[in-house]
């Protein structure tokens, strides 16, 4: 059985940990996100990162054309290539994809995000940011039969053709319920769903598929993307999202064998 | 029969009139360059590209780690993807692939370089460059026998599993060689070989096979590599090495049914 692990690009997490562990494994698709590093190139570019609010109260990377390049540099250019020689020293025959090729990951941009800037309304129409609605699955299936590992990340593609950000949890999400996976690991720098998000001690172990919508509040920022991701998963057939730590021995070992929240 | 294409990734290249014409096309892989890009990112990133002579007299880029990662931010994250994304508005079902992707492009990274700076001969270890002595097709055989149009770019890969920097377009020839390509086309801002490198009318039209090695006095700078990789690939049993300008009208089918210097 084929499962999936998304690892974070939040700041702190230890990626060659995971990619060592991962080494003894055959059959996953690995996505990661880059999300830190993309900060960063961004203020050395003079290109400071900029995040929106909606009027529904998401929280987004304001992706204009430049941005965009940049995102895609680093996600695809940087992260990727890296993770991909990685897993190639490990002797893990991997091949790197963005959601471009061969429309692995595709939806439609946004043409408008209607944000909230302080007390005032604004429309943003320059923005290259998208849902994922389908997954192209040909191509993994046709690499993973022929025992190459694929290695994906944002960006997507939409229905035109243009590259777009969007959200990198969710779409390990799309691939797992395409593929119909296992389980869906998602490693970060924390050890799973936390009930109070400064306290490390809080971690819930096990939550029902049938709570999860419960559990929206308890997440936040970043994290309620990752649970809507689990949520959409569960909904489309996976047995068992898992959220854990890239940091512990063994990350994903120890994902698969109790460590931090399971949802199932 | 399949052929391939490299576009140049010099200044004033009209990279999207090169994928118009190639939407007309099915069997074909594209290799891509991106010197120009990535000496503007450098720049940006207060990391100026260096250039360094060799002993023997050939010019390479100077590529510490540092300069690694933005290599490959521009060409595999920036070029490669934008790239794939409009062959894909084109309706080319394209791929974007760097030689790490499955160990495509493999090769030693030269561990020390011998530079010659002003009168001074120096010794380079932390470069990240490298010749690629194998393409290990089968990744690209799996993908064309599937329906889907592969675009390469460096960086190749080191037997270690480092990404390492490699001339581009002797990575095609040997792409088109590992293929048994009919034509190598090589694209890039000027009509073709000349005689004269500032007189865009001394053309030199067609020169036989056997002739090759004169010719190696008559290119200059990064044509030299062009000339080389030329005789590479005859070497290797391709048929034809074409040099034409990407900014004409149709430039691939141009190139194949006339214009440029034709080496066959």
């Amino acid at each position: 059985m084929v499962f999936v692990v998304k690892i974070g690009g939040g700041k702190g997490i230890n990626v060659n940990n995971v990619l060592e562990d991962l080494a003894s494994y055959k059959d996953f698709v690995l996505v990661h996100g880059g999300s830190d590093e993309t900060n960063q190139i961004s203020e050395k570019l003079g290109k400071p990162p900029k995040f929106v609010t909606s009027i529904s109260g998401h929280t987004s990377r304001y992706t204009d054309r430049e941005t965009l390049d940049i995102f895609s540099m680093v996600y695809a250019g940087k992260i990727n290539v890296n993770i991909v020689a990685k897993l190639q020293s490990l002797g893990v025959d991997a091949v790197g994809l963005t959601g471009v090729d061969g429309r692995l990951l595709e939806g439609f941009r946004k043409d408008t995000i209607k944000i909230i800037e302080g007390s005032k309304r604004k429309v943003l129409r320059d923005d290259f940011t998208g849902k994922i609605e389908k997954v192209n699955i040909g191509l993994l299936n046709l690499l993973m039969s022929n025992g190459y590992v694929p290695v994906v990340t944002v960006p997507a593609i939409s229905y035109e053709g243009e590259p777009i950000n969007a959200d990198g949890d969710r779409a390990a999400a799309a691939i797992a319920a395409a593929l119909k996976a296992e389980d869906l690991i998602i490693l970060s720098n924390v050890p799973g769903l936390l009930k109070d998000v400064n306290d490390p001690n809080s971690l819930i172990t096990e939550i029902p598929k049938a709570r999860i919508g419960e559990f929206m509040d308890v997440a936040q920022d970043r994290m309620k993307k990752k649970v809507m991701g689990a949520q959409e998963a569960l909904e489309q057939g996976i047995k068992r999202v898992i959220f854990s730590s890239a940091n512990i021995d063994k990350p994903v070992t120890s994902a698969r064998s109790g460590y931090g929240t399971h949802i199932q």
